[in-house]
């Protein structure tokens, strides 16, 4: 058996609203007793000064032969000491996560965009199971393992599940996905190959989302068994990588902008985490967030656009907000952010407020152009990510992102797993005869 | 205008028969005018130490920032000098292909394997178009604009067609694919997605597959259109990279075997190719290649295997070759392979005989058994790539891979372009409640 790996003053859950501590490879709770709101990971950081850090950091992704260390095989545990500290590197669950290249928009986009700016895209969909999700889910996995979780349980019909069977299967921790009854019937082969060629046992549940969401939150208090959804915030700690990786690649100073779709909010509460954790080592940065929801589908954003103020707090800002009952919920391409009421919605909240960050709504149109206009330059993206870019837009015309400022788009999802965003039904030509002259005329080749 | 940006006494194109040469830039013929042989790309390398090589690779891997030279962001591109050492940098088409990883077989897939045998494989799947054509294309497009291609165009239905339509569009050049008529309706979604997104012109023709391709190859002879088919063997000179990257990752010793699944041949053509350039720059190997088909699919292997001889000559292989008709042709989950007579045929023997390899025929049972065991230990592979590992399953077991030898296999493509190789059709349950106590029924949980 393993010894427990780290102790409570080493590494720890803490209520984001009262600060009570739990331990956080013992206790299977997610939501606070005390006062039932999230939890934080938070650690007990070794110091030391930037330059070091950097050496640390840039050191592991130096050549190497053959290595197979996911601190230097991953660009989640390149950042080991600032992601897990205390859990040891031979427990890491890792399938060489987080190496998505940061591309520069293409030409058409960037004038879609518009121009005066500099854009970049970190393709976190270029990950194992396709989308973001990879990099939170290793470090789900690695201390679903520390913790001898016999099971890993989620409820999902899309990138979470793959993610979470995938893991689990590297971790050698069964994995369970509960389906909600109304929707099983919607969801495609492609969505149910992912878990079940991973090993994962899929379960249809009578009932909606949550009734499965209860569940599966109600498990883990009865059983050796871990939540792989967004509620346990150790995915959180993973997707903090997407802040460091993108400072490694910018030379250790983050572009002034940082825009990203907003689902049940993960991506954002990490960023503002990951910039937070930096600074409490040295790494000043003058880095805005942009948070980014389609319309019909925008409780967050909706809020913060009715106080209609620069710089709302957050109890101002919660005071506004509203989920959106399902019945209500947009239909949208982006069908992994159709989400009423975000599960880390208070974590979104607090990072856009301590970043001085800004939210906007997109419409679904412009959204779906961003795929179109950066699939004619060579680059096929979920819709999730042509939110964020329509944000940009969005925000670079409202006046928020300024001229000759640098943005960095998140991009959560490979288009692969999105097809049909783009409707081109009526884009094929039937030639008339199977011949050189009519192909010619058709492309118009003189 | 550009110049012409190197001569034909840096580049050109050689008939693998008689030698003729032609200019790579000038001429759209892709077979020997003199005796209707293929073509390779040849170059006047420059010569330097084998040291030397691996300073400038191994350099150019260094931790930069911001970087857009794809010498330094794409892992074909890195080994410039010896894929297209005369062309430019600034007329590279790139999209940071060839960087997917190179991991070992997971527990369970090396214990199905074979105990005593190392295997890893390189995942060319996680390139930009999700296959490894786009190695290949890469080259192909740079070519094509240096060569003031006014459109590129392939016969395809599949993989092929993604990529050409995204280094296009990322050359700014136009893109047109021909689909023959009796297979137009077979096309998904999916694999129509891809090069409409990407802005290519798609183009349904009457009649089978080789009537679409004769129209595609006679094209480029009347107008200033370029191929993208595997009859172009500007792709090939791309696809060398797998080797250079195997070569760098295994600190410039080559692994013992190195498999490949083949559909037309190009991959084999140019993992046998790239060996011979290292060789011809002085990094020895006694490197084995090993060459997978599928049953009914098998027309290279078949012919080996008739032979029964352990190191024929290309005459004696050719002798026995027979391509397997249409009619004949068996159904196979591996779609991209199922190709009864491989363009690149002569290359594929060629290689095979230069390095003293093997062909095997592995069933259409043991490929799909090898995704799905891969899919235990986390991975999502597609078909073809099913086919080489079950191709190195056999071969270890007919003795042609000894104990204690490193295998390399190449991985063609992502799971997600391929998913329902393997069959759970029955394998979701109904819960007959939402219940924490029905859930914990079915899984077991005590």
């Amino acid at each position: 058996m393993l010894e427990k790996p780290f102790t409570m003053n080493q590494t720890w859950l803490e209520c984001i609203s009262c600060g009570h501590r739990v331990d956080l490879l013992e206790e299977r709770i997610f939501e606070c007793p005390k006062c039932g709101d999230l939890f934080d990971v938070r650690h007990d950081f070794k110091k030391k000064k930037p330059g070091e850090w950097m050496n640390i950091f840039d050191g592991r992704k130096e050549l190497k032969s053959l290595v197979t260390n996911p601190l230097y095989t991953s660009g989640v545990w390149r950042f080991w000491e600032w992601i897990m500290p205390y859990l040891p590197d031979n427990l890491l669950v890792s399938r060489y996560e987080g190496n998505g290249p940061i591309i520069p928009a293409g030409p058409k986009l960037s004038k879609w965009i518009g121009k005066g700016i500099e854009v970049w895209i970190i393709k976190e969909g270029e990950n194992p199971s396709g989308s973001f999700k990879d990099q939170g889910m290793t470090v789900l996995a690695s201390i679903a393992k520390a913790a001898k979780a016999e099971l890993t349980i989620c409820a999902s019909t899309g990138d979470t599940s793959a993610s979470a069977a995938l893991y689990s299967a590297i971790a050698g921790i069964p994995c369970a996905v509960l389906l909600p009854g109304d929707k099983a019937s919607q969801v495609t082969t492609v969505q149910l190959y992912q878990p079940q060629l991973h090993g994962a046992k899929v379960i249809i549940l009578p009932g909606v989302f949550n009734d499965a969401m209860d569940v599966v939150a109600e498990l883990p208090k009865h059983f050796n068994v871990y939540l792989a959804n967004s509620k346990n915030s150790t995915r959180i700690e993973g997707h903090q990588s997407t802040i460091f990786l993108l400072a490694q690649a910018f030379a250790w100073q983050l572009p002034e902008v940082i825009a990203a779709p907003i689902g049940n909010g993960s991506n954002l509460s990490s960023l503002g985490k990951g910039i937070a954790i930096m600074a409490s080592h040295g790494f000043e940065s003058n880095t805005m967030l942009l948070g980014c929801q389609v319309e019909g589908v925008n409780p967050i954003a909706g809020a913060w656009e009715r106080l209609d103020k620069r710089f709302p707090n957050t109890s101002e800002w919660l005071g506004e907000y509203k989920p959106i009952p399902k019945e209500k919920l947009a239909e949208t391409a982006s069908k992994a952010a159709r989400i009423g009421d975000p599960v880390s919605k208070k974590k979104v909240m607090r990072s856009v407020v301590d970043t001085k960050g800004v939210m906007v709504t997109v419409s679904e149109e412009n959204q779906n152009e961003a795929v179109g206009i950066a699939g004619l330059d060579g680059d096929n993206l979920c819709p999730q990510t042509g939110m964020a870019l329509a944000g940009v837009k969005e925000a670079y015309e409202k006046g928020y992102i300024e001229k000759g400022q640098t943005v960095a788009v998140v991009s959560t999802a490979t288009g692969l797993k999105f097809p049909g965003v783009v409707k081109y039904d009526n884009a094929i030509v039937k030639a008339k005869e199977c011949s050189v002259g009519a192909v010619a005329d058709i492309l118009g080749l003189t």
